[in-house]
């Protein structure tokens, strides 16, 4: 069985959108994994198909019906699914590339894509939805962050990614930031490639690449560079 | 001039992608904001139309070249072009909605798509392109970053948001998560719409409200929620 994802969104023609081309789509061909949209309207019960109302104790904007979207899931849902039940909402757990790589090794995963003001809290409740955030500031909708969480999690299944994009895999594993990269050519508008790295001395090369990542994270990333030292004892 | 987006990108064909739907799609016809993705790939040089090479000093993936990214910002950006060069990167500064909210207030936007193990870092010094991540986990490539950036930015460009949308703009604006939400029915599977709520006592909904969003906030982000206290003097 691959890795299946079942997404639940007023948008369905936005997938696979982008993940229908390079990596995950080639991955998506072979069968790597798959994808199903399910549109949420499909479960609207009168004659104008509509899935949301006004906010209890009044506001601006509208949300989405828990009964509606309750249905939608129970649809797409099979007995004893273990697939983790996603919400995509800037109120969630951040997602990490620790969270990715246990999505990664599961079964798949089943995501609602939040519009409008949000989504009622019974059916966060009652359904067991764990609610992910993609990073703090607000997008249109969950559909866009849908597509980050997949993105991350599919380069990560078995036989999707090749040695040519597999280096960067480690970036965020061992705490650090990357290093800074060079290629040819040698010089570039006067600037030239950092002497170690031409020196042929694998032991300055990995040194030289470490002190840097430290640096970089420091500087930028006093949050990271925290966690990394508490980490490492200093 | 309404805001402009140039994104460069080794696959121009993910754009507008579902930038051209929803919102931000109907802003674009609109014309209230504009999008351009160029290849970096037209820059190449040799008959492989290569744009990369493998990193010096040794290591796995492949780095994107200065010299051919140079001159694709060079071509799409005209002299004295006020609009900030992003690199959309795991590196980068995280994106917040202040950010968003900045950039939204300006002329516009470059975005450098990376791909690959990373790009030289003598262009990103050469061209003074500003590192930005959207959170931390890694992407096939930088094309789903920008398009959050772009989502994020181009809904609060003036006239994008009817009040359908716009509750929601405040989220991490006031430093806190969002309250819970409830609509219509009354009850779902024996779950209430909690009575305060229905109360009509408008002072009683906000200050349950803000309770709640404390309540959440200091319960799932403590990392936001020591900025708040900070703010709000405890």
């Amino acid at each position: 069985m691959s890795f299946r994802a079942d997404i639940l969104t007023l948008y369905p023609e936005m997938f696979p959108g982008n993940l229908g081309m390079s990596l995950s789509g080639k991955a998506l061909e072979r069968g790597d994994w798959q994808l199903a949209a399910t549109s949420i309207r499909d479960y609207a019960t009168d004659k104008h198909r509509s899935v949301d109302d006004t906010p209890s104790g009044g506001g601006a904007g509208m949300v989405l019906r828990a009964d509606i979207l309750a249905k939608a899931i129970d649809d797409v849902t099979e007995v004893d699914d273990p697939r983790p039940r996603l919400l995509m909402s800037p109120r969630g757990k951040p997602l990490t590339q620790e969270r990715a790589r246990e999505l990664a090794q599961g079964p798949g995963v089943i995501i609602v894509c939040g519009r409008f003001e949000g989504v009622d809290e019974r059916v966060i409740e009652a359904r067991n939805l764990e609610e992910v955030s993609i990073g703090d500031y607000i997008l249109s909708g969950g559909e866009m962050a849908a597509t980050i969480v997949l993105d991350a999690v599919v380069r990560l299944l078995p036989g999707v990614m090749g040695n040519h994009e597999s280096g960067e895999t480690e970036s965020f594993e061992n705490g650090l930031l990357e290093h800074p990269h060079y290629t040819r050519p040698q010089e570039f508008e006067g600037r030239l490639v950092p002497e170690v790295l031409t020196s042929g001395n694998h032991r300055l090369i990995d040194e030289w690449r470490l002190d840097q990542s430290r640096k970089l994270t420091q500087e930028r990333r006093p949050d990271l560079w925290a966690a990394y030292l508490a980490k490492n004892d200093g």
